[in-house]
């Protein structure tokens, strides 16, 4: 089998399993817990803190979840505080922003969606254009999920605080994180979700980062644990494995998983009818591939037949009938029925390529009949 | 080493750490994805649910969660609405419980605690006047955390349901699950929290029972997961280790366990200024002491210097400074300042309690002087 679904990415490394083996069967003590095996294993908590906040700039502070949906759910749960003013987000936004932005419209709260462009990132002019003084609250997508197009946070954070004095911007950067460039004071964010499973991690362990001198309202209260800021006994196997596999991503030849997308892309490209979904500054783990005259459900499964496994897009949107940020991005009702996404990993070896190459030429030119 | 503290039952069991392995190393697998392997991942998670729903009694639906204080943030978050009417709870909640209180009292709304008995039950009669026809929630501890005192759920939530008519009735089950019957619609409840790794199962992991025809607007937002009711990539090594736990826990010695929980007690209350702090209807995997002419924390340090890990009481709330709980009860601040926990657990083996009772003897004389 050749996985270029996200479990691609989401097999956990090796290390990663044996260190959470470790804090599974040995160090399963409870951090909070008053004595010594316990306190060693709230000193690897804390260096796998370290190690992640590293990894995002090495300012700010950083609270494990449970997963990047409750980063979010955090995010427009505490960031929002009453009804004044206005709320800026993406059309391109992932599903866990997404469906909050949905329950904010439907407190009545002000929400302005930002157009994406074709290449799948957001257009600038129109983010400047809805963002004004009373705006608290900015959420742009780092990378896309569905396509892999990165936003210049950077310059869109400069903007808005020209513009929105006490806007407070937070990005979901569950596919940058590990994969391109994620120092968060740089990029002038607040705040910033992550995820462990995008990157060879376990799935039940996201994190927030949150910029220094920043208080959030908790999400979850109770036992006072993430310095009283994210309460719930911690889940210290998910915490370690997400920490080992940050390092392990951090190793990977990402210039060989960039070429052997390129390959991919251009061998298949040429072909009649079939076009990527991808921006100019571009993730090299994801592929979106829009094919004419198919059914990407059709090809799928007949992919999968042939050994290899792809997905339509988010899986946190898989059984919906279509695709909200494809849809955005100016694609047709048809380009999206046959558009498909390759994820990329460590896992995916040189020599998959020209089998997939294959499998999905053929695949598509029995789908097609000719 | 014996430990006494909640790591007793904490430590997995092998069987949920192997089951733990697979779903971590080969089933790894996205259950939202599309293709075969993430179908059979999907597949175990539902048998996983149906498995922790009987031990729930059979009805109703569970949805898994990152914890028990997730259960209850979700309670609280979801299930007050607006500020009409009152909330109704116990004064023998968890931090996890009595912080989405507090919270509430920050909000101004009016909210009742009823008193303890001073066996660490909740005062019916007390109850019985704290509820009115307004009470929209309430939210008593079937099994205290701290004393392993009994509440009976059944009886309350009759009397509760006569008086109003439309209450929500939570009950915080993490020390109850596994331990003591757990029927919730025979208990009468209609939201129940439970947690893995009370019984020996992974940290990271709870779940919320929710009654037939009840719909509880969702904490988390976005993928659509658990029925679109919990968003969030499923922790699948966490869940299937959870049912397993479960499993595991409900094939133990339960009448061992309260024998040793029983000669303890009476070998260490015979003793000048040790009194224990339980109800007629008690768990016996809690044993709570008051220890006279004695600091708690020097003597948990004492005995860790022997081999022997206690709790000063609950982990959650290790750090604060009384013990509300006892306080409750009315306990004094001198016997509030010389209790400890003992939590048992199918890893305490018979000949443990020789161990513990001498070294319990040993070190209080030597504390005491005398």
């Amino acid at each position: 089998m050749i996985y270029l679904d996200n479990a691609a990415t989401t097999k956990p490394f090796d290390s990663v399993l044996q260190r959470m083996q470790v804090f599974a069967e040995e160090s399963y003590f409870n951090p909070s817990a008053l004595y010594a095996p316990a306190f060693a294993v709230a000193k690897e908590l804390e260096q796998a803190r370290q190690a992640l906040l590293s990894a995002l700039g090495g300012q700010g502070n950083l609270y494990f979840t449970s997963c990047a949906t409750e980063s979010n759910a955090w995010v427009f749960g505490s960031g929002i505080k009453n009804k004044k003013g206005n709320i800026v987000v993406s059309m391109g936004e992932h599903a866990s922003v997404y469906e909050n932005v949905q329950a904010c419209i439907g407190k009545g709260l002000d929400v302005r969606f930002v157009r994406l462009q074709s290449d799948g990132r957001i257009d600038t002019e129109d983010f400047l254009q809805k963002i004004d003084a009373a705006t608290t609250l900015v959420s742009i997508i780092h990378c896309s999920n569905e396509t892999g197009a990165i936003n210049n946070l950077k310059l869109l954070t400069y903007h808005a605080r020209s513009i929105a004095k006490n806007v407070l911007i937070h990005s979901d950067g569950v596919q940058a994180f590990g994969k391109i460039p994620t120092n968060c004071t740089d990029l002038g964010v607040d705040l910033y979700s992550i995820s462990a499973h995008k990157i060879g991690g376990p799935k039940g362990v996201g994190a927030l980062w949150v910029r220094d001198k920043l208080h959030l309202a908790p999400l979850l209260r109770g036992g006072g644990q993430e310095g009283g800021t994210r309460s719930g006994t911690e889940n210290t196997v998910g915490i370690i494995g997400f920490a080992q596999a940050a390092q392990c991503f951090s190793e990977i030849d990402r210039s060989r998983i960039a070429q052997l997308r390129e390959a991919l892309k251009e061998a298949l490209c040429r072909q009649k009818g079939i076009s990527c979904n991808e921006a100019e500054i571009q993730s090299p783990f994801v592929l979106s591939l829009s094919i004419e005259g198919i059914k990407a459900e059709i090809l799928q499964r007949k992919l999968s037949e042939c050994g290899i496994l792809v997905g339509l897009g988010s899986a946190c949107a898989a059984r919906l009938k279509t695709n909200r940020v494809l849809n955005a991005m100016g694609r047709s009702a048809k380009q999206i029925e046959g558009s498909i996404r390759l994820s990329f990993g460590p896992h995916n070896a040189n020599d998959d390529f020209t089998v997939i190459c294959n499998a999905l030429t053929d695949c598509i030119r029995q789908l097609r009949g000719f």
